[in-house]
């Protein structure tokens, strides 16, 4: 396992790494065993000075000339990322949102599995979306505590995101997901990213031509 | 309006601004007036220096030592990023999870409209999700040539997004923001972006304690 916390890595470039991540999981499943940041970079966008320093952070992946080898670097980023081995991560809000992110594909084989559903309205609990009984939010703490959950994704409706947030911390949950559009605060212990299309949104516009 | 085509602007600087965007409006709505590359820094976990450099590209915003104002420095970044307006978006797919976007409350004020609800599906065709009525995929092509809609969100299961893009580009479509799990293949022209919790997730779990 690489040192991770032997340097203070600037949170900008450990954001980078999963989509580099990504990118080579792609140009393996092309059946590449080999691939230089100049590549990398042109599929992301992104300069290849820019991604040799930020691999450079986590020691040498690659040989001067020689690119990166595709199978080692998804192992190193991996290790690097903890994903090498599978978290268990609770979804709240069993709305159209909540049941979308459990029949979500796109977890297999990166790292992690969605172990419950919870909703807090009567109509919903109990009941079965594919593998899962959606489970009463009053069940929230003591299912994460003694499943030793650290994860939680955050499909409710934004009045509620802040109170179910508080919950999930206060059961030990260490890292949340909001995909409501409303800014939460957690203690700086706990991790909060947010899914918000409208930053993405915009981030095209910028390239349209004026409707 | 302020020249974005004078200078080839990094596309990683351009994925910052709506960072910033939401980070003032949420000082805004603290009711304070101006900020500090300092303040957003902290904010966002992004170096004051980064910044100050990516807000450079675009002429100085603020006078050393009083910091931005907000209304104006907002005003700004939806110039550049041509929020200025609202752009029409169409979604296609009304599963769960376009059903979740139709009635996603995070557009509001930030430049976009969803205008319709597309889905394949006899079933669903007709059906009234809130002020929408699901269309059927046959009228994509006319609705978004008639109406001069530039951007889409893909919300179909990820066998279907390839052939829905093509058709979504077939008839003028210049963005796309897929929400499925696969990589899409659009011409050069078109911008692509995608909803990918797990790069979030992976974000996150490289700061926790291993489980």
């Amino acid at each position: 396992m690489l040192a991770k916390s032997s340097e203070n890595i600037p949170d900008i470039v450990i954001g980078r790494l999963p989509l580099y991540l990504r990118a080579l999981r792609r140009l393996q499943q092309e059946e590449k065993d080999v691939t230089s940041s100049h590549e990398l970079g042109k599929r992301l966008d992104i300069s290849s000075a820019q991604i040799r320093k930020d691999l450079s952070h986590f020691g040498g992946f690659g040989k001067q000339g020689t690119g990166y080898r595709i199978e080692y670097l998804i192992e190193k980023l991996q290790d690097v990322l903890q994903v090498n081995q599978e978290w268990m991560v609770v979804v709240v809000g069993a709305g159209n949102l909540g049941i979308a992110i459990s029949r979500y594909r796109g977890f297999q084989d990166r790292g992690f599995r969605i172990a419950h559903l919870f909703d807090v309205s009567p109509q919903k609990i109990g009941l079965a979306i594919d593998e899962f009984v959606v489970k009463p939010i009053a069940d929230l703490n003591k299912t994460i505590r003694d499943e030793g959950i650290k994860i939680a994704m955050l499909a409710v409706p934004a009045e509620h995101a802040q109170s179910v947030a508080d919950q999930l911390v206060d059961a030990g949950v260490q890292a949340i997901l909001n995909y409501a559009p409303i800014n939460i605060t957690v203690p700086s212990s706990v991790q909060i990213q947010y899914i918000d299309p409208v930053t993405h949104l915009q981030h095209m516009t910028y390239y349209l031509n004026e409707g």
